[in-house]
């Protein structure tokens, strides 16, 4: 089998990290994570995309100033988000007189910001970057399923688009004991799942693809790590994902969560299977998972970002889901 | 200002090209140069969508044919296009056992997947990686702008979509004197250009921003290099670039062109302001601009793939159009 993935020559610091946290959001578990928390989702603009480009902004915003550096001192953002022609992330970096790379794999988009960034570093052809991601629970769910007005009911499988932002601030330099050590590129997987209400189904055989690729590639076992994430299978497609990898002989046991399961409490929000979006993984990792790296509660942790690589159009030309998910190693080094 | 140019440790090889176009595009001025040519653009599919990606899947299959290699013989694909949610990349995905790496920069993704497939082979990760884009002048028209069905009179700085595909094999093996060498990488630029039908004025200031950085970067003048082509500005917007730029005291002249003019015959097709698209550069670079650099005729050149950050939703709303432009030197060493 090919070796899908990347050791980083010299492991990337992870100098600083900023998040977004949407009301309902910052009402759950990780409330106390959060660097910002909304008490209003659309922020006094006149829609909701427009609400996802200010969270977007802000968040970036914030980070420079967390990180007491001006947008001279990045050297690029590498980011992505849900929307159209990942319209919102555009009008974010025009904010910005910094270089962007705009980057689509859906919900793993973070991850790929992610390896492309730390691989631009490790190139020694940049110093600093940025990576991000962002979505809205609003602004998703009138592009992907029904307009809000509707008031339509939720089927049982779905999940809950997370509002915000998180950012990563990678830097060349060794700034941080918590680094970027490996990666896994995640190829397209689709096991004909065709009902876009259950994006976790769709999503966990890419998940279990790109682990199953990762463990073969570093000799690495699941236990290796203290935490090890996906991005947003939620609660039926992580269990999917157990079932499926057990299959393969590979054990995701008590170190195995999903970042969907971890940002709402399902009992009291009413989120069906848990959050998704671009910005879900991002928005954890960026608050609670670092926080707990830099706590040392975790020293080494696998960050799987999973993404449902679906447009309204296709699934409405009955297509079927692809998916992909691309796996990130950090380490406190 | 800040250095946004890369110079690559090792230059990059380019290996091999393929390049399918479309019926009029295959009857424009560069028919000689494709790999292949559609006698119609629909393939017999059920949907222009579908069509888009059964060319973009031809294309690189046909490029692992020319280049006699199998699937496993690639790291990664970096590749992009102008549906939403790159669904055509993403079906173009499903069909290879390769990882994928998703781009969004409008018509300047193919620029972008160059800067980032040559970057993960001069950082050493990966040893050969494939940059495609493809556009559809169906899938697109009715996309951004309205259903064929329609027949809307087109305007006059309107610009034809490309109907093809172009595809670049990258080798960390010194295996082919056509070298990238460098990359400026572009940030986002919006002069206030609100008419979505006038794609070239919204993109010659970000084409005009990234030249001026990259000629700042490297002490390069404009006459370094044999050619100077920007991705799709068309006629217009090409003119209006050496009109802008002229105002900074850069003259752009005879060795200066743009894909979009060089991809149809303006007399006879009536393509209005000349092409545009995802795949326009990357069509003409792999064919024309590939094939003239392999005879000698070309030993420098600057492909400049420029892009439009707009959806149809941000136009709706009365938003202006964001643009980005990436430049790529490729030379023969």
């Amino acid at each position: 089998m090919k070796n899908r993935t990347i050791t980083f020559k010299t492991p990337i610091s992870i100098q600083e990290t900023a998040t977004i946290a949407g009301p309902k959001e910052g009402a759950g578990p990780l409330k106390d994570y959060y660097h910002n928390i909304l008490e209003n989702d659309v922020l006094g603009q006149k829609s909701f995309e427009s609400a996802e480009i200010k969270i977007h902004t802000y968040t970036i915003k914030h980070m420079l100033n967390r990180a007491k550096l001006k947008e001279n001192d990045i050297d690029c953002v590498f980011c992505g988000d849900l929307l159209d022609e990942i319209i919102g992330c555009n009008y974010t970096m025009r904010e910005f007189d910094i270089a962007f790379m705009g980057l689509y794999n859906a919900c793993a988009t973070f991850g790929e910001a992610l390896i492309l960034g730390a691989t631009m570093l490790d190139a020694g052809h940049m110093e600093k970057v940025i990576c991000s991601t962002a979505s809205h629970f609003s602004s998703a769910e009138r592009k992907f399923r029904y307009p809000l007005e509707l008031g339509s009911q939720r089927t049982p499988l779905s999940q809950w688009t997370v509002t915000g932002a998180g950012s990563t601030l990678l830097s060349k330099q060794d700034v941080s004991k918590i680094k970027i050590t490996m990666a896994t590129v995640g190829r397209v997987v689709d096991y004909g799942v065709s009902d876009a209400n259950d994006m976790g189904a769709a999503m966990a055989p890419a998940a279990m693809d790109t682990l199953i690729a990762h463990f073969r590639d570093t000799g690495r076992k699941p236990d290796y790590y203290d935490l090890i994430a996906t991005g947003d299978l939620g609660h039926s497609g992580s269990r999917l994902l157990q079932k499926l990898i057990k299959e393969k002989n590979i054990e995701l046991n008590d170190n195995y969560t999903d970042c969907g399961i971890l940002v709402y409490n399902r009992e009291s929000q009413d989120v069906q299977q848990g959050g998704s979006g671009t910005g879900c993984c991002s928005l954890v990792f960026n608050s609670y998972i670092y926080t707990q790296l830099k706590r040392g509660k975790y020293k080494k942790i696998l960050l799987v970002p999973t993404g449902a690589l679906v447009s309204k159009i296709s699934s409405l030309q009955g297509e079927t889901i692809p998916a992909i998910a691309h796996a990130v190693a950090i380490e406190v080094l």
